[in-house]
């Protein structure tokens, strides 16, 4: 119901998601009215079940710049509310909000809980590379993290990253690769991760070295991953923006714009942040994605497949056992 | 005589620096033998002094992955040393060096000292925006800052922006923009920077924008700056590798980007990272600039071109008097 553009982009979103993948039930969880009016635009609403389309009315709203604590002590009537409570009731095997990024993790943290040996939920995203991506993480759930903590993300995020042919390599960002390097919970942290037989560890890593295809997954704290990922964010639209005002200066210049279409949307296509959109709590019992508040249909979309992607890999449990065999 | 490709390059931008600029002498700090040597490739022996051209001998090098502490404890022959030592003995007003970061900053201050009211410099850099260039500090000098010292960072990096037709405007770099976002020392910087009339205080800011235009100073501590610079200077790469391999791709495509050359040079110019080298030590007595390891001449250049622009604007001493108008 939230997010900076309302429900209309989550139930668009949602309704491609159950046309796309057989394998999927949908809830909506909002205002019944507003959910059913705009649903209804794509299908009617005698076959939305038809389509495995159920909509959960749940009356209040949790805002965007609302406290995440006070919308954990009220809210238990809104829709992120009840859609993290169908989480953990079984009715669902994972939400995605586009919603209060704060309140969603308290909520998410208090009904779904963390498993044994895990702290906090970290906030989770690939990031694009030279060759492949590279899950980031936490990006902004913890602002202090201990050395144990970022122990646990690098658990967390090798499971996520993981597969059959390979154990990922982490890296532990810091300001500088020499060992010397970096604050004294960094420090104490690359002791954790270096004498963790479960970890493939590969040291320190710049904040440059995200896109080197070097490591799968980089560990840092909440302030210095939100760092990252803004500064990322910023230089892709500012560099987005000058090559784009590029091509109207003149009209040679839009001529140019013109025939070099093809290739610039396969640019578009790659460099895409809504091709990367959906972040998941880690850590969590269950799974959470986060969509971004301004995410589009198609970025809505992801962050639906991310969730997906995360059900099937049962990521939850991998993490769970992965915790278990210390 | 350091820096990741020697004395070559900084050698063939001074004599390209003094070639342009009539007001300025430039002392070569280093081995006589290699420095005569490189220059005189250019401009014959006899002929360097005519030239404004200076060399003075130092037998030692600061390697670029030596400990600050120990250079600073045994390295008083070092180029880096001797550069340093002939600005605190004004044969020079300025010391720009691509050499090892930490030893720079560990001798600057023990020779040059910071300005009573300050207490350690800040690295400090400007960065492309929309509309013109903000400057970002502390890039790396100060891992941890108290909030007395990031508001020392504001004060000096509203001297390096200020204009006498403009007081520049001060953004923190926080993870969100509402006053109850961030650490314990981002929230009493906040109340420091809110409460000095010096300052045209803009509250917080997120990485971001760094690029949006609406700050003209961004005050970090070292290790979010660091990973803030890194961050950009990785996406910008990334994107250009991009662009540069989608034209390699076929025959056609080789074809877009020589019509487009005219188009890749103005971006590639406006985007260069060497447009932005050289990086200001702010809350010395003295100037001293930092290039990137790794500069090329073009990049060198520019950073001799940021330490003569501050000893024009007499950087130094106006911070010195912000700083006893308190």
């Amino acid at each position: 119901m939230s997010g900076d553009l309302g429900p209309r982009v989550a139930v668009s979103a949602a309704l491609k998601f159950t046309a796309m993948f057989a394998d999927v039930d949908v809830l909506l969880v909002g205002d019944e009215q507003q959910l059913l009016a705009l649903a209804s635009k794509k299908i009617p609403a005698k076959k939305l079940s038809q389509n495995r389309i159920t909509i959960i009315h749940a009356a209040d709203v949790i805002t965007m710049d609302e406290d995440p604590l006070v919308a954990l002590r009220h809210k238990q009537n809104s829709s992120m509310w009840c859609a993290i409570d169908a989480v953990k009731n079984n009715r669902a095997d994972a939400c995605v909000s586009a919603g209060n990024t704060g309140a969603l993790l308290a909520i998410s943290k208090y009904l779904l809980k963390t498993f044994p040996g895990i702290e906090r939920p970290a906030i989770c995203k690939a990031m694009p590379t030279e060759a492949h991506t590279a899950y980031l993480l936490d990006l902004g759930a913890n602002i202090h993290c201990s050395a144990e903590q970022l122990h646990q993300f690098a658990l967390m995020g090798s499971v996520l990253a993981s597969s059959p042919a390979m154990k990922p390599r982490v890296g532990l960002l810091n300001i500088g690769k020499e060992d010397t390097k970096g604050t004294d919970v960094i420090q104490a942290a690359q002791t954790l991760l270096r004498n963790d037989e479960r970890l493939h560890y590969s040291g320190f890593v710049e904040a440059n070295d995200i896109f080197s295809s070097d490591v799968d997954v980089i560990v840092c704290d909440g302030f210095h991953g939100n760092i990252a990922l803004k500064s990322i964010e910023g230089t892709a639209r500012f560099i987005a923006k000058k090559i784009q005002r590029g091509f109207t200066k003149n009209w040679f210049n839009k001529f140019l714009g013109f025939i070099m279409l093809p290739l610039l949307n396969q640019w578009r296509t790659e460099l895409d942040p809504s091709m990367y959109n959906g972040a998941s709590f880690l850590g969590l019992q269950k799974t959470v994605v986060k969509s971004h508040g301004n995410a589009n249909k198609k970025a809505f979309l992801q962050a639906l497949m991310v969730a997906r992607e995360q059900i099937i890999q049962n990521v939850p449990a991998r993490i769970q056992q992965q915790f278990s065999s210390i």
